[in-house]
């Protein structure tokens, strides 16, 4: 597996087509934003007229757009599944539905293509070091095909079950339990706040115990602030944590604190803060609070 | 400050009195169960008649029971406080709410002597090791009057506030993080076991990734186990988070991710479970999600 095809060069998916150029890979790469694609060009990848173009006799082509939606007008209504070679493997590396990623595996699977299953986490830190935790669900021999293409994105590549939409289903949980963690977080400074602690007092208290968690730690800090910098949006959970639950549905399994995490995280959309750092989700819990 | 009377030798409480016992502080202790009373005088401390024998003439009167109505009985009911030394100090250790605490500090305060709230965490463990987290909530000068006693029981003493019962806050948040994180580890786990993912695995990509909590890595793997060792009884967590809602109810602060956990313990324990590790909140959503 050589070509490969790249689609989505956005803050995760350009640090992560380079990182296939600099391992000797051949990537033509595709985005809406011409900028992107001269960034890819002059790190030695190549520029595509379109989707379909990118994909042209790709052994691999690899998905890094936003949703499942994107993923399936790419693969379906802008051509690039007919343009790659003949037993090539979609890499579908977007936060999705496990239901939804089923859905694309059937259609991809009919063209006797593989799909490998394969969402990450560890950010944009994470993209540009080669250093992503990449969950895959695939068969086992088009996982062994992908191996080389996965191993150039991150370090810890784990091999979930055979299943397309197992990868989607770990990385779901990993959206559960960041999502649960700040809202937690954040109801728990705007309790101490209301006691009169002082937050940053709680914090580090609360940070160096067994209360702690990584998100805790990450985003507590920037709770405090007044206007932190947004290193994630608070829409970004109201769209995972409404991943989470349609996940929940359709496999018949109930979530009543992913249920009750995304309202805190609707409200605060809600409020006029959809855009802002996802920590600000501690404004809501100010609110119900009656604080300010 | 070296006379201690010291109530409540369980398994938090046995091990702090001794460590100060090691710190040539002169111990007089008291517990239903004789054996404790003997543990204590094996290793150099007194045993009392009864709680007010164990707080006569004591500067410094720690009480280590199981909750507020405990420590009332013991100070109120049984005379240990008017068998103090004017001018002494109550140091109130068990996990209280705030207003629980906030009443007993008025009680207290009414004879002259001074309340210490200071809740700890850290387990058996940090009891036995003198390496306790405690939060303190009490005037400065009773604080500093208190600061060798609880030296000795803590190597993170924190001064959280000037009134009783915000260190009980702290606690309360403390509490509200711990049992969140493991109701959510449980609804993380059970759902990915319906999706078909060995949860080991999903739990050792989970447990090095953003999405981690002190408590995904100590409990998660009990939660995998069939009849784990009992470190911590689902009913604590009953007990405990009906604390964090109590507080917030008094203090006018919505706490949804709590009663949602809530509900989960309390139907862990309505399954039989109350008396077994708290990891198996994880059989009320293998329940709810049809598993088994």
């Amino acid at each position: 597996m050589n070509r490969i095809g790249f689609v989505g060069l956005g803050a995760m998916g350009l640090p992560m087509a380079i990182n296939l150029v600099k391992k000797q890979f051949r990537v033509r790469g595709f985005d809406m934003r011409a900028e992107a694609m001269a960034a890819l060009e002059a790190e030695g990848g190549t520029r595509a007229a379109h989707a379909a173009d990118a994909a042209r006799d790709a052994e691999a082509l690899v998905l890094m757009v936003v949703n499942a939606a994107q993923a399936e007008s790419v693969l379906f209504d802008a051509g690039a599944l007919d343009a790659m070679a003949p037993g090539g493997s979609v890499v579908l590396m977007a936060t999705c539905s496990p239901a939804a990623v089923e859905a694309v595996a059937r259609r991809v699977e009919a063209t006797g293509r593989s799909l490998v299953d394969a969402p990450v986490s560890g950010g944009v830190v994470g993209a540009s070091g080669g250093t992503l935790t990449i969950m895959v669900g695939a068969e086992p021999a088009a996982f062994e095909r992908s191996k080389a293409v996965l191993g150039a994105l991150g370090d810890k590549v784990f091999h979930v079950g055979p299943k397309p939409g197992q990868g989607a289903a770990v990385k779901t949980v990993n959206q559960l339990l960041c999502g649960v963690h700040i809202a937690v977080a954040a109801e728990g400074l705007a309790f101490a706040e209301k006691a009169g602690i002082d937050p940053a007092i709680a914090l580090k208290i609360l940070g160096g115990s067994a209360a702690s968690s990584w998100m805790l730690n990450n985003r507590g800090p920037r709770m405090l602030e007044d206007e932190p910098a947004v290193m994630s949006a608070v829409d970004i959970f109201v769209k995972d944590l409404g991943i989470v639950l349609d996940a929940g549905k359709a496999m018949k399994t109930a979530m009543p604190l992913a249920a009750a995490a995304l309202q805190m995280f609707v409200s605060a959309s809600a409020q006029g803060l959809g855009g802002q750092d996802d920590s600000q989700v501690v404004e809501t819990y100010r609110s119900l609070a009656g604080l300010e």
